[in-house]
């Protein structure tokens, strides 16, 4: 999307064959990039989050891959590095599907071919996520649309939760592309940018990269919400998913579930944008058999941002000697509080039948 | 309360007629107390926020015309300080109420007896605050009681949002009252304190002080309530209110209606503790009646913490150009989602005949 007027990507090749990364761990403050030489430069930019969202992680291990083959293409090297590249982040089911598809596509080939076919089949990857979060917020403008015209001649409120924007895809976004579509068809709307505590994506991500491209959009807490929503200043939830279970079940960022109970309260659409990857056919009850992530007490303890003078600074909040060590990352959102979920084939209801219409059955899938 | 087992007040008398206080800006990394030694002093610690909590700005603008008498105890000294006083925090109920009240009992004296009579009447205030206090937290006991003897063989889990602690008042507090009862009488506990963005009360507050009295907590996110009540983790939530209507819908700091939510999805009982001040029959609807406070844009863009240095320092999360400038300082959780209100007289269903019943029509009240 654009960064005051200029388009940009999170991930792209330049033209040396290094890979151009966005830091992400200096916004909103910096924007600053980053040359990856190495897939020992990748890894690092994996596990220390300089890169981060799962799509965004599966597009950085495909790149990876592509330098350890500029360095050597033996099968060994590209089995060190899957598994190196593997280990930065052992729970993003994207990174090990990048990894395994580009593994199977490049073994049969011969090794002097490898390189140049690693950095197309990258690229590739890229181009594909590109256009299935283009697609998905395809059908989701319809549906902005369809809830503008219900409410003409005022803007339309939708609020969002985490980042499920460009910054952690290659480009579009999942919950954001139809916000930028809209955006840019002209539609007059106006986004809710909850903060995301603990690790305040909403404010360091989602908040930067809409104000960057011109979205009109306001920071929240996340006590908020239901509170706009009670006074009917929200007319749309739309957030992303880190799975989404056969049954409609949507693991998201935690604090997912408190905003779908309010719009349900209050007769508010919520919506998941669910590109077809996030769907997992293996599991139907969410709540049952998904364990959550359990993060460090830091998160809750510390806080980052920039001190008046412009140095990064993080500082504690919490009273010594009292725990933060209950920090789950997720939550289950339960399919009867989904109205939708918005995929690259179109927009599906939160249940099985549905859901195995538009995606086949567990049985088929696997 | 205790502190590091040392019985403290938020607010007390000194031998020379100076009122101390905890400074309250400095916690949770600093203990510091303040010496008060006239009415301009208490202003400024009144709207400068060293102390807060309904509760005990009552009390502290009490002490702050027992200090205006001890200057000029005359009829125009009394007003004016009146004036002054009421001026610190212009919405703040109890404030009212507190110089009303001796005001009233004053100006029948002689000037020569208003001083002495002022330090008396701040001090019963002080003791009938205690006092109301300890009984609320009497009866949330057996409710906690109750709670536990269903639980038998574990500790119970409590969630509060903000702080409705002894902070907030001269002694107890409201919700933390029976928390700190059931406690002290050995019944095994565990707090679930929500961090309470913008202002943090629950980190820099609650926590604070329950870990100085011994009660075992853990501080979360305002986000993971929801999650820990799907997984059994909470067997009562337990918060205080800023104002109850006569329908029994509760006004309290941003973000309980989400718990709220979260709780009747669960079947987690939701108590609200609530002082009979906190009763405003005069108001019905509490969502279409009660005008909720916007505060400042710098709450949500700036966090306040303490360096690795020592320093307290205060960093920006929000990026530059992006809106911070909606940020409701409460919400009205309705009726129906309030398994009861505790107050000083015993538990209270929160309907209008049953309040009614305990506290009287709005008539008879006006």
């Amino acid at each position: 999307m654009l960064i005051n007027g200029e388009a940009w990507r999170t991930i792209w090749r330049e033209p040396d064959g290094a890979v151009g990364v966005i830091d992400q761990r200096a916004l909103p403050h910096y924007l600053e990039t980053r040359r990856l030489c190495s897939c020992a430069e990748v890894e690092v930019a994996i596990r220390d989050m300089w890169v981060r969202g799962a799509p965004l992680i599966g597009a950085a291990a495909a790149y990876g891959l592509a330098l350890a083959m500029r360095e050597e293409a033996s099968d060994a090297a590209l089995d060190e590095a899957c598994a190196r590249l593997l280990a930065t982040r052992p729970t993003a089911v994207n990174l090990r599907w990048a990894l395994d598809r580009l593994s199977r596509q490049l073994r049969p080939a011969p090794a002097a071919d490898r390189r140049q076919m690693a950095y197309l089949l990258a690229a590739e990857l890229c181009n594909e996520d590109v256009a299935i979060n283009q697609s998905l917020g395809h059908h989701g403008l319809a549906l902005i649309k369809a809830a503008a015209a219900r409410h003409p001649g005022r803007r339309l409120n939708i609020l969002t939760h985490c980042n499920a924007g460009w910054l952690a895809t290659v480009d579009w976004g999942t919950a954001t592309s139809a916000i930028y579509q809209a955006f840019d068809a002209g539609i007059e709307l106006h986004v809710w940018v909850d903060e995301t505590r603990p690790r305040n994506q909403g404010a360091s991500l989602t908040a930067w990269e809409l104000g960057r491209h011109g979205v009109p959009h306001s920071l929240i807490v996340d006590n908020a919400g239901g509170h706009l929503m009670q006074h009917g200043q929200v007319d749309l939830c739309i957030v992303g998913a880190d799975r989404v279970t056969a049954h409609g079940d949507v693991c998201n960022k935690i604090g997912t579930y408190l905003k779908a109970l309010a719009a349900h309260d209050n007769d508010v659409p919520f919506y998941v944008a669910m590109p077809s990857p996030t769907l997992d056919l293996t599991v139907s009850d969410g709540l049952r058999e998904i364990t959550i992530e359990n993060r460090s007490a830091d998160e809750i303890a510390m806080v980052s941002g920039i001190a008046a003078d412009g140095r990064l600074e993080t500082v504690r909040i919490a009273p010594h000697g009292s725990s933060c060590s209950t920090n789950p990352g997720f939550d289950v959102t339960p399919a009867r509080l989904v109205t939708g979920l918005i995929t690259e084939r179109g927009v599906c209801a939160a249940n099985p039948a549905a859901i195995a219409a538009m995606f086949g059955t567990p049985e088929k899938h696997r």
